[in-house]
């Protein structure tokens, strides 16, 4: 999706899960490890890059939700909208990495301070129209949008029946 | 690394695993599923565009497993030949896909046949390369290379402590 007149402003990995689970809080001496976790629907990594705005956020869900990746046991494919299936969304920072050498350099990356601002709402877009899809069908199927904490190491479990890996650029 | 006058010829996803299983064969009549597995180390998802040729090889196996990503007790990044850690390599067609409305469209994917070859042949130069680097090490760790059934679908199960997920493309 990115044009060729410049690099992407936002980079997402997609795999669908039949279950997945993310740590949000890591355990202290105060309390236990806090997991977020969603049974079937997709997992998407992102990351954005310098000069990406609210502006893209709209198109970014919007073709993210609606694409049918997700295999019905008719053996067709449905989006995570018609399925309804849940997100599980993983900010994910290091996708923005280019290979130099022996290290990965990240000076693409937007700044935290921006690009926490744009998860958040990236998030949010995302649970309202997953909200509006799940009230459409009617279905009485409980899907939920689960997201990782911004910042936090992203530590994951992961059990598929096939991630069907996909990238996606905006 | 993929050069501004042509599209990549390769796409990778790479992911640090504690642990990391994949169905190689599904259960039918006669027998049970079966399952390759590794421990610590890197995830590989591989996927090979129109154009590509074992010329890139090479390159591709030095470059990924040279890549300090692996984080150590003391926190510094080592790479899987270093550490030496595992590596599980997924073929993953569906990596090499464009959004076209809610569709993805994989008309950049080299043949089943050739892509089948260089699959194979860029496993054979892991195993080795991974292999060499156990033996210098001279650690008693075992070390294996694990990889799918290409054209098979990729039954997968991830445990991780972050997956740190980069996106390398040659």
């Amino acid at each position: 999706m990115a044009e060729n007149s410049r690099g992407p402003l936002a980079r997402t990995v997609l795999q669908q899960c039949l279950h997945a689970r993310l740590q949000v809080q890591e355990a202290n001496e105060h309390s236990e490890a806090q997991f977020v976790q969603i049974d079937r629907g997709m997992v998407i990594y992102i990351c954005f890059f310098k000069g990406a705005t609210e502006d893209i956020l709209p198109k970014m869900v919007s073709t993210l939700l609606n694409l049918r990746l997700c295999e019905m046991p008719c053996g067709k494919r449905a989006s995570v909208l018609e399925l309804p299936g849940s997100l599980l969304i993983v900010p994910q920072a290091t996708l923005g990495g280019r290979a130099k050498g022996k290290a990965m350099q990240y000076h693409n990356n937007i700044s935290k301070e921006d690009g926490l601002q744009l998860y958040h709402s990236f998030v949010s877009l995302c649970e309202k129209e997953l909200k509006a899809a799940a009230d459409v069908t009617g279905k009485e199927v409980e899907v939920t949008v689960k997201h990782g904490t911004y910042g936090n190491r992203q530590v994951l479990m992961l059990d598929t029946n096939g991630p069907y890996t996909h990238m996606v650029e905006f």
